[in-house]
């Protein structure tokens, strides 16, 4: 099977509180981690959960990254959906020093139908 | 462990492949789809994948719901991202029936640090 996309899921713990209740600072590190993977940026939209946290997504030609952010929890839940060429690597780890993480767990999955022939 | 959010990631094969090249059918879809669910939509972007297929998510205030489809493959991967109460089953029914599938997998993952008290 040949997998017609990707889809990283990422869990950044132990972050700065201050750094994920910031609205203009999480949109600005979503759109150079974008840009760090050599992804194309078609659009962004972020907005303030009600009472904590951020939320959006930066829409790519290759697909998109998203986040929300629990500021009170430390935490920050990424994914980034790929259909091409990107370094989600290199995303992550803007991301980890954007948000101050202690630490990062990340889930690597395949998307496409089982038995696609490739 | 309470989650903090849910993460629904859903495959939908055998679908028609006109629908899934049609960016406005999709966009609509997504939409009603958000709708189904309960869900409060914030914004939305949705563009055509070069050559073939869309690419879009739904800004939500609970958080996202996006979609990438494959008309070459009879293919689309979706994924509803929430953190609040919404049907995310209503949602993927709507998509079903939208895309004309034949089949639909889901995967349902929790998205939280591991060993948040709740």
């Amino acid at each position: 099977m040949t997998a017609l996309g990707h889809h990283l899921l990422a869990e950044f713990t132990g972050c700065d509180a201050a750094s994920l209740a910031d609205l203009k600072g999480v949109t600005s590190a979503m759109l150079e981690a974008a840009r760090a993977s050599g992804a194309t940026i078609v659009t962004h939209s972020f907005h303030h959960f009600s009472p904590h946290g951020v939320s959006g997504a930066v829409i790519i030609a290759e697909s998109h990254l998203a986040v929300h952010t629990w500021p009170e929890h430390g935490f920050a839940a990424v994914d980034y959906f790929s259909c091409g060429f990107v370094d989600t690597g290199a995303a992550m780890a803007v991301l980890r020093v954007a948000f101050g993480a202690t630490a990062m767990e990340t889930l690597n999955l395949t998307r496409g139908p089982l038995g696609h022939p490739g």
